[in-house]
C-alpha cells in the first residue's frame, strides 16, 4: 500500500509517544522541549506519575538547550486508551519493551488505531521493521526510528523502514526527525543494531570479555575510554580521528602503516580483509570528511575540541588556580620538576 | 636483576624522548609542558626541524591547559646520538615506529646506554613488553608507558611490565607518570593492544565491516558516534552509561532485561557468556563506581555533562540566539511545530 503522508514533516503539531519508561519519557520530554503537543499512553499503573517526574527532572536540562516557542510540559496529555492517544496525532513514537511479539501487536494496534498517512516509529534497539511489521494491516508507514538514551539530549536518531515500508515513509520521518531537532542517520538497509549500536556493541563486549577473564576491571575500562579515546568521539569520530593517527599521510598512510595490526589479536572480533577496495573507502570517505580542511586545521581543530570538552568536563584546572596541584585533575596537574629534591 | 630507582618519580627533571614523530614529538610537548628538561633524538634528518615544529603548533594548547612553573619550549635539546640523549636522562620515553625488530634492538640499545635505575618505556601501541625486551641486557627496567595521540592532551597512559620486568620499575613508573600528569591505567598482565586499543580496535574493526560490506559509510560510523554514544564517553563510561539504560535498576536490570541481546547478531563479535560471576562482577563494579552517588545523582551529573559537551563542542545555540534557529546545529534546531502551516 503505498504512502500519502496526512500532512508536512514541518506542520506537525501532536506527537503520540506510546510506552513512557526511560526511553518512551525521554522522547515526550523532548517533543515538549521542541513545542509539540504530546500524547502519551503507557499500561503501567504508575506510568504518569513516573512520566511527569521524568519531564520535571529533565526540564531544566532542556531550557538550557534553549526551549521552542510556547513549549510547555504542561502540554503534555496522559491518554487512558493507545485509541484516544493516537486519534489525533500527526505523528506516533513507539517505546515498548525490547520484547519482538509484543512490538509486533502493538505497532499492528497503532496501524489500525492511528490516521491515515501517519508515520509510526519504533524505538527499539535492534529488530529489523521487516521483522515487527508482519501483522500490520497497512506496514507501509511504520519505521524505526531509533534514538539514544537520553533521546532528549543525544541527538542521534536512526531511520530505516523493512521491506513493506513505502520509502516515502522514511524520507517523510527523516525530515520530520530533523525539522524536531535531532540528528537524523538515514539507513537504505536493514542491520541488525543498526549503526551506533553495532558500534557500542561491539566495545561492549570486548569489555564483558576483558571482565569475565578478569584481564580488567569495570573502573579500568571506563577509566580507557573517559580519559583516552572518548575525549576525541565526542566531536571527532572514530574514521577522522584514526586519519589523524596516520599524520600528514591520513587515512592511507594510517591503513598502510597499521594494517597489519588489524591481523593482531587486539580483540575477539575478526577483521575484514583490508582489500583495495576498503582502503580506497576509507581514504575517499575521510577526504571527503575533511573537505577543505588541512591535515594542520584539522589537528588544530582536535586540539581545540579536546581541550573544550576537558573544560567543560571539568578536567582543566580553573584560571585563578593554574599552577596549583590539583589531585582532582587527571592529565591536567601542573608540576614543578624537581621540586621535591629542592 | 632487581630494580633500584636513581631518583624518585617527583625528583625526575631531564626526560629522554627517543623518536621523534607524531607520537614522540607529542611526548615531547607534554613534558616541556610540564616543565621537564627534554632532550630528543631522531635519525631522521629533518626531526628536529620537524619537532620544533610540532612543539609550536602544540604550545598555545598547552597555555590553555596551564602551564607547569619554568615551562618552556627553549628547555628541548636535540641531541646528535641517541647514547648523548639518555646520558643524563631521569626516564626515557622510546616512540619508534611500531616494528618489533626495530623496537627490541633500539630497546636493548637504551637499557645499555642508560643510566643505572632509570627507567626506559615504551610506546608501543600493541607489543607485550615479554616480546620486546628479550635482547634487553637488563629488562628489569623495561615497561610499556602507552599513551593516546596527542600525547599532550590525551591524559591516559597504560602502564605494564613484562615477564622480566621489575614490578618495582612498574610502579615506579606509574607513579613518575602520575606526578607528570598523566591518567594512569597500571595493567597487573600483558594483554595485546592493552586495554583502550582493544576496545577501540574492537569498534574500529566492526566498522571496517559495515564499510567494506556497504552497509554504512564513514560519515555514518563519524556521526553514528560524535552525536550518539560519544558524547557520554567523554566524560563516562560505557559500564556506567550502561547501568544508567537500566533506569533506577541500573547494570543489574540491564543485563537481566538486555542479557538476550548479547546472543543478538549486533556486531561480528561473539559475546562472552553471561554467567553469573560474570553478571555479578558488572554488577559489582558500577555500583563501586557509582559510590554514594544515587541513580538521580548520576542521571543529573550525565545530563549535565552532555550539555557542556554539547556546548564546548559548538553544538549548542549562543544565548543570544536561542529561539533562533540554526541548521549548523544538529539536535538543537529551536523549531516552532505548525509554523509552516502558518
Amino acid at each position: 500500500m503505498p504512502f500519502t503522508p496526512s500532512t508536512t514533516p514541518e506542520a506537525v503539531r501532536r506527537v503520540a509517544c506510546i510506552g513512557a519508561g526511560v526511553i518512551g519519557g525521554g522522547w515526550v520530554a523532548h517533543f515538549l522541549a521542541r513545542g509539540y503537543d504530546v500524547t502519551a499512553w503507557d499500561p503501567a499503573a504508575d506510568a504518569e506519575d513516573k512520566l511527569r517526574r521524568l519531564v520535571s527532572a529533565a526540564w531544566p536540562a532542556l531550557e538550557q538547550l534553549g526551549l521552542a516557542d510556547g513549549a510547555s510540559p504542561d502540554r503534555l496529555t496522559v491518554a487512558p486508551t493507545l485509541a484516544e492517544a493516537v486519534a489525533d496525532a500527526d505523528f506516533v513514537q513507539e517505546s515498548a519493551p525490547e520484547k519482538l511479539e509484543l512490538k509486533r501487536a502493538l505497532l499492528a494496534e497503532l496501524a489500525a488505531a492511528a490516521r491515515p498517512g501517519v508515520v509510526i516509529a519504533s524505538s527499539t534497539s535492534g529488530y529489523p521493521m521487516t521483522d515487527m511489521q508482519t501483522t500490520a494491516a497497512d506496514p507501509s508507514r511504520l519505521i524505526v526510528g531509533h534514538p539514544f538514551n537520553p533521546p532528549y539530549l543525544i541527538p542521534l536518531v536512526e531511520v530505516v523502514g523493512g521491506t513493506h515500508t513505502d520509502a516515502a515513509a522514511v524520507a517523510w520521518a527523516s525530515r520530520f526527525y530533523d525539522v524536531a531537532g535531532k540528528s537524523v542517520i538515514t539507513m537504505d538497509r536493514e542491520l541488525p543494531g543498526f549503526i551506533a549500536n553495532r558500534l557500542q556493541e561491539a566495545l561492549w563486549r570486548e569489555a564483558l570479555h576483558m571482565v569475565a577473564n578478569g584481564e580488567a576491571t569495570v573502573e579500568d575500562i571506563d577509566a580507557s575510554i573517559t580519559e583516552g579515546p572518548g575525549l576525541r568521539w565526542a566531536f571527532m569520530g572514530p574514521c577522522l580521528t584514526f586519519a589523524l593517527a596516520g599524520g600528514e599521510g591520513g587515512m592511507a598512510h594510517m591503513l598502510d602503516h597499521f594494517g597489519p595490526s588489524l591481523k593482531s589479536p587486539w580483540t575477539r572480533l575478526e577483521a575484514p580483509e583490508l582489500d583495495s577496495a576498503l582502503r580506497d573507502a576509507m581514504v575517499d570517505g575521510c577526504a571527503s570528511a575533511a573537505g577543505d580542511r588541512t591535515y594542520a586545521d584539522l589537528v588544530a581543530e582536535r586540539d581545540q575540541g579536546v581541550i573544550d570538552v576537558l573544560r567543560a568536563t571539568g578536567r582543566l584546572p580553573r584560571a585563578d588556580r593554574a599552577g596549583a596541584p590539583d589531585p582532582a585533575v587527571p592529565g591536567q596537574r601542573p608540576h614543578t620538576p624537581g621540586s621535591a629534591a629542592r
